[in-house]
């Protein structure tokens, strides 16, 4: 067989896949890796996954699993006993009652996040988001014909979410929905509980959907995180089992929903995915019983947290927004350059250190700041942060 | 912490969320569960996978890459090793030149479609899908803001979709695209390659997306099965390693796109999913060098195929469509009842053999029909025509 001739591009791509930009990021991770290639030594505060591999036991069910050849399509809304685990560990961890029925397991929180945005809004329909924030949330919302709305925190509300900004955003034109994500990714920053109850009571007093992202719960190193859950039922919380469970590249995470969601979501992860991958499903049960494991790498971070608190400041990058969790520094450059992406492209060139402009996560202000991660080792961010201070200098 | 009082829901559920049916099919499913679980034996006719486990290449890849950690994010378009490596398999299997650049690692073909259909097509766009057809078809391009348009086939086309109809559901109002499959669950009609290039030829000229979904293709018992990318370069060709490969609960698939769409899938892909999972992209790409698995369970199912072909009609179970490929048999059951829901139900409460009526997925005619899968052991699918042969006589 042979291929015919191209023809003419009658067909082309849709105007929705077009206004989903790339993340500016990926051209760093692209290039870093390029130097890698080339054999540089890359220190890398660029990527937001753990360096460490899934806890011991996960990987053991894993295994087993596959020695077993169980690998077949599961449940749509997840393995039950996954599911049964996942609501126990509300109750271990919050002290919150959550059924199991009103677990679902989901596809990485990306998973998660398609489901519940289909579940619980209408297209069109506008959705606060905040800003400095996760780019994701803005490209999944705008795919899936929703329209982000973008409310920019600063450090009058210690750079969290408020139920004022959320308030006034609705008085100005309808929201159907506010998705807060405490601990928060790029900024570390957390919702205080009081502050996440006011939220809540506020998106219950005006009837919009609460979306709580709670992916970086466990990673906290002042005070734990409250779940939205504590303070209303009816909110929809999103979850993963990639930061502080180290699972990445597994793609398992999970939704709390209302029961009123469960059962439209059940028939939309039917036809959307099935069923999330099941030796994933399998990890993911055993991983909740290795907290041992998981607090090991917590603790890990906490010493390379500190090492950041430390150092960034006398090399005259002050400006820190509170860590309070995640393993994020989200850090003023402005006092040296005004364009993070170039300021990023420098130390890579010249110094060997891979780190995130701020300008996917905050496109008005995310020019004059960086994202460090510190969920590497802790030798290897030592010694970006020695090429980091000697490097400034010279800008 | 305490759960405050429920309160009223002000939220709803979205319209497009409820618009997605449930697959009537898994009512018969969850009841043969709870049968199982309750002591009795079953046979299974209704799933849709195969019973034998990943082929064993794959299963030691995947071991490999837990006992080294190696689970992290991948690269979003997928590892470039099994990007090249499908590419290949293009060159091999059906002689046709695919560039690695143009093949893109997805979660299943479920996230395949959802990449695709975002890609290529606006809200509100019409998309021709074939009735009988896969019911996830509708559901997905419902819940993403598309129109299906169901075409229905029939004896006069031997079942398959063809440019004719195409051509003419266009001029009626214009198509934005077509879906096609071949092999096609339920059916097991392929579409022969002289067909499938009209097809083709058709949508280029319309200008209008070829989609094609090759999910099946290995899985055939006369001829091989034609991709739709040896006629059109600029086809959307859709497959996954679940059937053939048998590794359905591993989640990975893949998409062969036209250039101009990888560019719009990439950071669409990025943000939807992230990528997939990581070790079953490890684990595909060592099952496409393990062929010899692969063929051993087709054999497997042609066995089974012909049992069913032979047995059937005796029973007289005679109206058997064409089977092509995959590993089903749709069956017409007219003779016996119009209402193959209850027909499936008292099957399974009678004589303990679940299959799945054809009302999901032809809701016009699908009353008459049933699918029955015979991915399963010889055994069990000689004893389930044993408990039919039984039955059958006293409906």
């Amino acid at each position: 067989m042979t291929v015919p001739d191209r023809r003419p591009a009658l067909t082309t791509p849709s105007r929705r896949a077009l206004a989903v930009p790339p993340f500016l990021a990926m051209e760093v991770m692209r290039d870093a890796r390029v130097r890698v290639a080339a054999g540089e030594t890359i220190r890398h505060l660029e990527v937001g996954q753990p360096s460490a591999p899934a806890p011991k036991a996960a990987a053991e069910a894993a295994m087993r699993m596959i020695a077993a050849g169980d690998v077949g399509y599961t449940e749509a809304l997840g393995r039950p006993s996954l599911r049964a685990r996942i609501a126990r560990h509300y109750r271990e961890t919050y002290d919150v009652a959550v059924a199991p029925e009103r677990v679902v397991v989901t596809t990485g929180s990306s998973g998660g996040f398609a489901l519940a945005f289909l579940a619980a809004f209408e297209p069109g329909a506008r959705v606060a988001i905040p800003s400095p924030g996760y780019p994701a949330y803005r490209a999944i919302l705008t795919a899936l014909d929703l329209t982000p709305v973008e409310l920019a925190t600063g450090p009058a509300s210690r750079w969290a979410l408020t139920a004022e900004m959320v308030a006034a955003a609705h008085a100005e034109q309808p929201l159907a929905g506010v998705l807060a994500m405490s601990p928060a990714n790029p900024t570390g920053v957390m919702t205080l509980a009081p502050d996440l109850a006011d939220l809540a009571e506020t998106c219950r007093k005006l009837g919009i959907w609460l979306v709580s992202d709670e992916i970086y719960h466990g990673l906290t190193y002042e005070a734990p995180a409250a779940t939205a859950l504590a303070f209303d039922d009816d909110a929809i919380v999103v979850n993963s089992f990639s930061k502080y469970y180290a699972m990445t590249g597994w793609r398992i995470g999970w939704l709390v929903l209302p029961e009123r969601l469960v059962r439209v979501v059940e028939p939309l992860a039917q036809n959307l995915f099935i069923s999330a991958p099941t030796l994933s499903q399998g990890a993911a049960e055993a991983a909740l019983d290795d907290r041992e494991t998981c607090e090991a790498y917590r603790q890990a971070y906490a010493v390379n947290r500190a090492m950041l608190l430390e150092r960034l400041p006398r090399m005259g990058l002050d400006e820190i927004l509170p860590l309070d969790g995640a393993f994020y520094a989200y850090v003023g450059v402005g006092r040296f350059s005004n364009d993070s992406t170039a300021f990023a492209k420098a130390l890579l060139a010249e110094a060997g250190v891979a780190l995130t402009p701020g300008v996917d996560f905050d496109r008005e202000r995310g020019h004059a700041y960086v994202r460090m991660s510190f969920a590497g080792a802790e030798a290897e961010i030592a010694d970006a942060l020695d090429r980091i201070a000697r490097w400034l200098p010279k800008r």
